[in-house]
């Protein structure tokens, strides 16, 4: 056992066009840190957050993050006596951004107490208490953002019950702008807004074949291919009327350089892809420009590549 | 210019479970032969047919293969003065089977012109004559067995108007069971039941995720992860009342080695998949039992690997 472990869990993009709730994609950053230490009192204790506005709860019974490590910490209590933990949540990823907060937070979460514990359970072990995390800040979870932040990389999720995840390549030259404008979407209303509805053939025949391009573009790394993919039929078109300012915001980034672009998760932030830095720095300045010029809104703008690692230690004593 | 070519053109099988109107697979066999010569004359003659128990027309303006070849002879004229073809077709593909039979012929007719022309054009040119053959043949048409009849192997029809399609890896331990009931599934019929419905998103989303996971499948060489993805929520669930028996012979191949199993196009064959030649062929004989049990129909067994080459020249002079 380690006394004291600090993770980094990063921010990921869950749809990427057309593969709603299957496919997600893990950033280089940003991402939530997430320091433990073991104590003797049983139990998870939130010691304090930070980069939260104060928004968060610091009951380990009601943030993500303590649910999550109570989840693990349980877990190894069936396999013998283990001490509790405490916790420290640096959050680096902006709440209600489309970026997989909170899942990155229920990652690291889980993934602290198991290193804190040496490490009894194996990585996709840590999956049902991530889940168990992020369900306290969504009404329903997919993985599409747990399955990326946890293993890195670009990820589809065939089936999440059982699990039946692929670890898809990740080309070089990919290279992806995201746009976080300072206003919120509900992932609530975002899904209540696809309740009971329904498609045709179509529809759902166009993504199912964007989706096996997309794959097939990285088996091939041909990331042209993979931008004619990432397009959405189902979701998108709903989804859009929720982002202030998306169809100016998607013409500018397509206009300067970008291959795609779409939605991230359930929005606002809304991300590109580039085959070069210099492409997706313009295509995210322009997408900048678009959501002040279209909605009045600032942005914080990131430009960057894929992080293949997943959640991971990045100290400990 | 060549004065007489024979060509081989593939059965194929499209939709491939998820997949409906944008997988499709060559078979090593059956296929449909035609044979070209020139002649002064111009336009298409069909001189003879055999193999088709005098079902189809002779009129070359009647039939998929005349269709065709007269579309790649017109094509050419523009190109310059060219004389005309006669043609001999050999069905080698049961008719309104679920194998692809008019594509075949329809590539068949295309190919040949463009062979006794001296290859005018690209092989991917041909696919516009193909299409106008099959077109005189079914109410509407998708690619998803020109393409891969035309190309061989395992393709994804991303998009066909423009073309953008995936010619995609195939595994080497890949084995296909084809069993073809003696009887007869109109594709009008079974287009039809398919007409204005709709889905809801999740349906649509466990297609998309199960053609992700098909096309990852054939890139990693997973013959088990491509019969799990093999599955299809949107169309074999309507159209499997169509197939007398369909249930209980789904049942007997995947009780007896098969790691998949599903309709051919619109049926009523259906086709297994496993991942050695002995259990596809325990498979394809436990399904052609089960036709026999359940709904009194003989069946032709099949069972064979991919073909890779596409319509080819056998002999020429």
């Amino acid at each position: 056992m380690t006394s004291r472990v600090r993770v980094f869990s990063p921010a990921t993009l869950s749809n990427l066009g057309p593969g709603f709730d299957i496919l997600g994609l893990a950033l280089a950053a940003p991402g939530d840190t997430v320091e433990g230490e073991l104590r003797d009192e049983p139990g998870v204790e939130i010691a304090d957050i930070d980069g939260d506005d104060g928004l968060l709860s610091r009951d380990s019974a009601q943030n993500v993050v303590g649910v999550a490590a109570t989840h693990v910490l349980e877990q190894a209590r069936r396999k013998g006596t283990t001490p509790g933990v405490r916790l420290w949540l640096h959050k680096g990823i902006p709440i209600a951004s489309g970026l997989g907060g909170s899942a990155a937070s229920s990652v690291a979460g889980a993934f602290v107490v198991n290193e804190l514990l040496g490490r009894p359970f194996a990585r996709m072990d840590l999956v049902d208490g991530a889940l168990a995390g992020e369900q306290v800040a969504a009404l329903s979870v997919h993985g599409d953002n747990i399955i990326p932040c946890l293993l890195g990389g670009i990820v589809l999720i065939r089936s999440l019950a059982p699990p039946d995840i692929v670890s898809l390549p990740v080309p070089r030259d990919l290279h992806v702008a995201v746009v976080h404008p300072h206003c919120r979407v509900s992932t609530a209303a975002a899904r209540a807004l696809l309740d009971g509805r329904r498609y045709p053939l179509e529809a759902a025949i166009a993504n199912a074949a964007n989706v096996g391009a997309f794959v097939s573009a990285l088996y091939r790394d041909d990331v042209a291919l993979l931008g004619r993919s990432i397009a959405d039929a189902l979701v998108e078109p709903v989804r859009a009327p929720l982002v202030p300012g998306f169809a100016r915001v998607k013409d500018a980034a397509l206009c300067h350089g970008a291959l795609a672009c779409s939605i991230s998760g359930s929005g606002p932030t809304m991300f590109a892809i580039a085959s070069s830095h210099g492409s997706a720095g313009r295509a995210a300045e322009a997408m900048r420009a678009a959501f002040a010029e279209a909605a009045g809104l600032e942005s914080d703008v990131l430009v960057g590549q894929v992080n293949i690692t997943g959640t991971s230690v990045v100290s400990g004593q």
